[in-house]
C-alpha cells in the first residue's frame, strides 16, 4: 500500500506493487465501526444524524473510525481521477465468438443468441434421478408455445394465480411493488395471437419477464422502492432495455420489490414488505434487486431485470440460487433507469440459467445509435456456447486471502467448485495478490453515496422525512457527508484500481471469487417495520462485488452449491472490459458441472408443469 | 432559467430555452459579495477562515451570499453529469484546411505549419509610417539565422542582457521565477552550430520561448508560483509539450512568473514580485500566466507557454496586448503539467502574432500515441492561412447583454472591431441569447476549486501555512468548502451548458466576446506584500473565459485596440470542439485589420534590432 503520513496513506506507485502470490501487500479486512441498526436504534440514529451540528460531528467521527480519512480523504496518490469507468473498446479476439453489429434489431439479436446455444439442456440432466431439479427455461417456453402445448395466455393466468397465492401465504413473498393482471393478460393475448398466426417475434415471445422497480416500464410508476419518488419523477414511457424486450414479444409482468433506493444488500423494504428467500422464507433474498431474485428463484419467470450499482444483481442472485449477470459498464443503455448514480450502476440480468441470461442480454445489449459514434463499441460479440471446441487454456486469477475471507461453508463450496472446474476443463487457477481491496470498497461507497445524494438532494429538500424508511433516512444522511475532495480522491483510486486490475488481467482471463461472503441471513421483525442497516453483514455480502461496479468490469455469478441449512452459494467470475463472451463460456462450463445437483426451493411455482 | 423552489433553481429543459435574440431569459450579472482583500484585511480573513468552526460558518454564508446555494447546491436539473469536457472527434469539414497525421514529428508539423503561412507579414505593414510597430516573429528569427544576420548565441546574449536590465529597473518587471543564463547559452550554442552546419531542425530552431512555471522543463524546478511545491513535487524531466519544443530546436529561456497556484487573474505574486504590464508598468499584466504575457509583450520572446484553467492564458494576453490561444481540451497532452485540476486546465500559447501562436501550436499539439486509440483525434487539421480563397459565410454569435457587460471603452472598441471584421469580409454577426452564463461561472469555480483542493490536500496537510501568500491561503480555504453534491451538480451544469452551446453552434461558427470586461488595473502596494484577492475585478476580468475551460472549447484572443490610457483591449473568438482551423482563420482576419494600429509598449526590448 505505502507509508502513512499526517493521518493518510501515501500510496506506492502501481509499478512498485507486487501482484504475485508471495507479495507482502497485506490483505486488509473490513473494519466496520457501525452497529446493526433497526427498530428503535435506527430511529435514534436517524434523529441524531438529522440534527445539524451533532449530526455533522457524528458523521465526521464515523468517517474517521471507518478509515475513510486514512484511506481516502487524507491520502496521497499520483493517479489522475477516472470519473467514468467507460473503457475504450478493444477487440479481445476471444475464443469461439460470433460478431453481431449493433444495428441488428433486438429480435434479430435474440435469434442469433438462440443459434449460439447448445441444442438442448436436457442432455446434461438425468431427469430420472430422484430430486433432480431444474427451472423452465426461455427455450422451454418457446418450444411449448410453438408446439401448442400451452399458450402465453394460459401461462399468464397461471402466473397471476401463483402471484395471488404467494401474497396470501402466511409469509407473503412480496415479489412486486406493482403488477397489473389486466396488462399482463393483454400482452399475453397478443402473444397468443402471434403464435396462432405462426408468427412469434422471437424466442422471447410470450415469455414472462419481471422488472426491478428502478427501471421505467409502462404502465407502471417507477417507485425505486419508495413511497414518493414516482410522484416527483413520473414514468413517461419504457426504458430503452424494456422497449427492446417488448419489441421481442416478452410479457412484462410487473415491477419487482427492492430495497428502498437500493440502499443496502438486504433487500428488505418496510413499505412493500420483505421479498423472502424461496430457499428459506424466513431469510432475505438479498438486495437490492430482491424481488427480481426471488421471483426467478421461485420459478415464476425464467428471467428478470435488476440494476447493479454495488452488486445489487449478483448478490441477490447468489443468495437466492440463480444466475446473475452484470455486463461491462455502458453495454446496456441506461436511459429510463432512475439516475440514483451515474458512474457505477447498470442494468443486469437475473435468470434461472446462464443460457437464459444470455438470451436476455442479447435482446437488451448494444449501444444506442446516438452513442455509437462516441466511445461505445459498434459491435457485440456473442459466445458460441454450442461450439464443439470448448475454449481452452483459461487461467483464473484467485487471491487467496480475499477468496477465503468468508464463512467456512462458502469457502469450502467455492474452493471445491473452482477445483472441479479447473480439473474438468484443464484450466488453471493462478494465485495473485490484488492489493487495497478494502480501499476500493470505501472509494466505491464514497462515490455511490455522493452521487445518490446529489441525484436526490433537490427531492429530499422538499420531502417530509417520514416518507422514508428509517434505514434509508440514515443511509441518505451518511451519503450527504462527503466533500468534493473525498469524491475526487475516490476517482483517483478508481484509476489506480483500474491499473491494478489491468495488470491482473495480463496473468489471467478472469478473476474468480465467492459471490458473497455468507449465505442469506434471517429477516428480523424490526427490519420489517423500520428497515435495517446492517453494515457488518452488509460488508460481508458486498465483499466481492466492487470491481464490477467501480471499475465497470463485467461479472457473472453461478450457483455452485448449498450450505448445511440448504441456502444457495454462488461463485463469481469477473472479466476484462468487453469480455462478456469469455465470461459466459466459463460460467456455462461451471453451470454444467453443478446443474445436476441443483435443489428445488421451498417456495416454487411449477407454472409449465401445471399445463 | 426556471422556477425557484426551496432555495434552489429548478432548471427548465434545454429544449425549452429560447436562444434567439428576443429570448426572455434574463441576463444575470455577477453578484460578488466578497470585498477586495489585501494587506491587513487578507490576514484577518485568512485567520478567520482557518479557524475550524467560525471558518466553516463564514464559508457557508459566503456560498449562500454568492448564490452557490441557489444556482448549484439546491438546484434541480435533469442532466447527467459531464465530468470531463473531452468531445468525441468529429471532422468538421472546415474551409481551407490541411490534414496532418499525429504520427508526424513535432518538427515536421512545424514545417507543415510554415507551409500554411502567408509568405510574409510585411506586406500588410507600412513600415514607413511613423509609429508603426510590430514585434519580431518566429519567421523573422528563422530568416535572420538562416541569412547569418545574427546567430542564436548572439540573441541569447542580448536576451540575457535585457532580462538583467529589466530586473534592475526601478520597477522590476519580474518576468521569471527561475532562469539560468548558462543553460540558455548552451542551447543557443548548439543551435548556432546547427545553423553553421546548414542544418537547422525547424523554423523554431534558436527561437527563444519562455515557459510558465506550472509546466515541467529541465533543468528548472516547477514551483507553480509557490515557495514549496517544487520541494514536494520535484520536476523529473520535460513535460510532453516542452520535449516537443526542444525537439524542434527552440531555446527554452526559463520559467515565467505566475500567480501563486494560478489562484487569481491578477498575476501578482508576493514571493517572486509582480510581472508588470509592459504597456504601463504600474499595472498588472494579468494572470495567472502573468510572466509569459509580460515577456512576450515586452518583445523578449515571440511566444511563451501558459496554462489556462480559467482564462489564465487569454486574460493576461488580452491585458498585455498579445495573442492568447487555448486549443480544445485534450489537444495538447497534459503530462508534465502540475495537476492543479484535471478537467478544466490546458496548456495554451501566448504569442506576438496569430501566426506565431499557430507555429507553436503545430509543434506541441496532437495526441500521444498511447492516447490515440481512445477518444482523442488521430489527426490535426491546420488552417491554410496562405489560401487565396479567404473563408466565407462565417457567422459570429454575439449575445448583446453579455457582450456589453464590460466597461465603456472595452465595449466600444470590441463592437467597432467586430463591425469592421463583418463588413470587410462580408461575414455576419448573429444575435443570440446564451442563458445562465453566471451559473456557468459559479459551476466552474466549484469545479476548479474542488479539484485544486483535492490535488493539494495532502501537501497542504503537512505545510506550514506561512509558506503560502495570504491571498492564496484564503483561496485554498474557500476551495475546500465544497461538498460532493456541489461538485456533482456542477458537472450536471457542465453537461447542460454543453447542450446549450451546441445549439448556439448550429447558428454560428464562433461566439464572439470581449476577452476581458476591463483593461489592466493598478498594482497596489499591499498586493506586492500579501498578494490580493479582488473578486469584483476578478469577476469582470474572467467574465468571458469560462466556456473555454468548463466546456473545453477552443478560444483565441487578438489585440484589437487600446483604451484612453493606452492599455490594450482584446477580442475573443470561441469555437466548436476541434475547430481550431476556423478559429485561426477568423483570428488572422481580425489581426490583419488591426495590426497597422498596434502600439509599442513602454517597456520593450528590441532584441533583433540590436544586431
Amino acid at each position: 500500500m505505502g507509508l502513512f503520513r499526517a493521518g493518510g496513506v501515501v500510496y506506492k506507485p502501481v509499478e512498485e506493487l507486487d501482484l504475485g502470490p508471495n507479495s507482502n501487500e497485506l490483505y486488509v479486512e473490513a473494519n466496520i465501526k457501525a452497529p446493526r441498526m433497526g427498530g428503535f436504534l435506527a430511529k435514534i440514529v436517524a434523529w441524531i444524524l438529522e440534527s445539524r451540528i451533532f449530526g455533522t460531528l457524528v458523521l465526521y467521527m464515523l468517517k474517521r473510525m471507518n478509515r475513510v480519512h486514512t484511506f481516502i480523504s487524507n491520502a496521497t496518490l499520483e493517479e489522475p481521477p477516472m470519473f467514468v469507468p467507460l473503457h475504450p473498446f478493444v477487440d479481445l479476439h476471444e475464443q469461439e465468438v460470433m460478431e453481431i453489429h449493433c444495428d441488428a434489431s433486438a429480435s434479430e439479436k435474440v435469434q442469433q443468441a438462440v443459434d449460439c446455444l447448445p441444442l438442448t439442456l436436457e442432455n446434461s440432466l438425468d431427469t430420472s434421478k430422484p430430486g433432480c431439479f431444474r427451472r423452465w427455461t426461455i427455450m422451454d417456453y418457446s418450444r411449448a408455445y410453438k408446439s401448442g402445448e400451452i399458450t402465453p395466455l394460459k401461462v399468464a393466468e397461471l402466473f397471476i394465480d401463483a402471484v395471488r397465492e404467494s401474497s396470501s401465504s402466511p409469509l407473503p413473498v412480496c415479489f412486486f411493488i406493482n403488477y397489473d393482471p389486466e396488462d399482463i393478460l393483454r400482452q399475453a393475448a397478443e402473444s397468443t395471437l402471434r403464435y396462432e398466426r405462426g408468427a412469434p417475434i422471437s424466442a422471447l415471445d410470450g415469455v414472462p419477464i419481471a422488472v426491478k422497480d428502478e427501471i421505467d416500464c409502462s404502465p407502471y410508476p417507477t417507485t425505486g422502492g419508495t413511497k414518493w419518488l414516482h410522484k416527483v419523477r413520473p414514468c413517461t414511457g419504457d426504458a430503452c432495455c424494456i422497449a427492446r424486450l417488448r419489441s421481442c414479444g416478452a410479457i412484462l409482468v410487473g415491477k419487482t420489490n427492492m430495497h428502498e433506493l437500493g440502499a443496502t444488500p438486504s433487500g428488505t423494504n418496510p413499505h412493500y414488505g420483505a421479498p423472502r428467500n424461496p430457499y428459506d422464507p424466513s431469510r432475505i433474498s438479498g438486495g437490492s434487486s430482491s424481488g427480481s431474485a426471488a421471483i426467478v428463484s421461485a420459478g415464476l419467470c425464467p428471467a428478470a431485470l435488476g440494476v447493479d450499482g454495488g452488486g445489487s444483481v449478483r448478490m441477490p442472485a447468489s443468495l437466492s440460487g440463480v444466475v446473475g449477470f452484470k455486463p461491462t459498464f455502458g453495454r446496456i443503455p441506461h436511459s429510463g433507469v432512475i439516475p440514483l448514480n451515474w458512474t457505477v450502476g447498470m442494468v443486469g440480468i437475473l435468470a434461472g440459467t446462464l443460457e437464459d441470461a444470455f438470451i436476455v442480454y442479447a435482446a437488451i445489449s448494444g449501444a444506442l445509435p446516438s452513442e455509437e459514434t462516441t466511445t461505445l463499441p459498434p459491435k457485440v460479440h456473442f459466445p458460441l456456447l454450442n461450439s464443439t471446441n470448448p475454449i481452452s487454456n483459461i487461467k483464473l486469477a484467485r487471491y487467496g486471502a480475499w477468496f477465503n475471507d468468508c464463512n467456512e461453508e462458502v469457502r469450502l463450496c467455492c474452493s471445491n467448485a473452482l477445483q472441479l472446474l479447473c480439473e474438468h476443463y484443464h484450466w488453471k487457477a493462478v494465485e495473485v495478490t490484488i492489493p487495497e481491496i478494502e480501499v476500493m470498497r470505501l472509494a466505491h461507497y464514497v462515490t455511490i453515496g455522493s452521487e445518490c445524494s446529489s441525484s436526490l438532494s433537490s427531492y429530499l429538500e422538499n420531502l417530509d422525512r417520514s416518507e422514508l424508511g428509517w434505514d434509508t433516512r440514515i443511509a441518505v444522511d451518511i451519503y450527504s457527508a462527503f466533500d468534493s475532495n473525498e469524491y475526487i480522491k475516490a476517482q483517483k483510486l478508481r484509476y489506480r484500481h483500474m491499473q491494478i486490475h489491468n495488470k491482473i488481467f495480463t496473468k489471467a482471463e478472469v478473476i474468480v471469487t465467492p459471490t458473497t461472503g455468507m449465505t442469506a441471513y434471517p429477516i428480523t421483525k424490526d427490519a420489517l417495520t423500520t428497515g435495517e442497516l446492517d453494515y457488518i453483514n452488509g460488508a460481508t455480502i458486498i465483499r466481492y462485488q466492487i470491481a464490477g461496479n467501480f471499475l465497470g468490469l463485467p461479472a457473472v455469478t453461478v450457483p455452485v452449491g448449498y450450505d448445511k441449512a440448504g441456502l444457495p452459494i454462488g461463485l463469481q467470475f469477473i472479466g476484462k472490459p468487453w469480455s462478456e463472451p469469455t465470461l459466459m463460456h466459463i460460467a456455462l462450463a461451471m453451470q454444467a458441472l453443478c446443474i445436476t445437483n441443483y435443489r428445488k426451493p421451498k417456495v416454487f411455482y411449477d407454472i409449465l408443469d401445471k399445463k
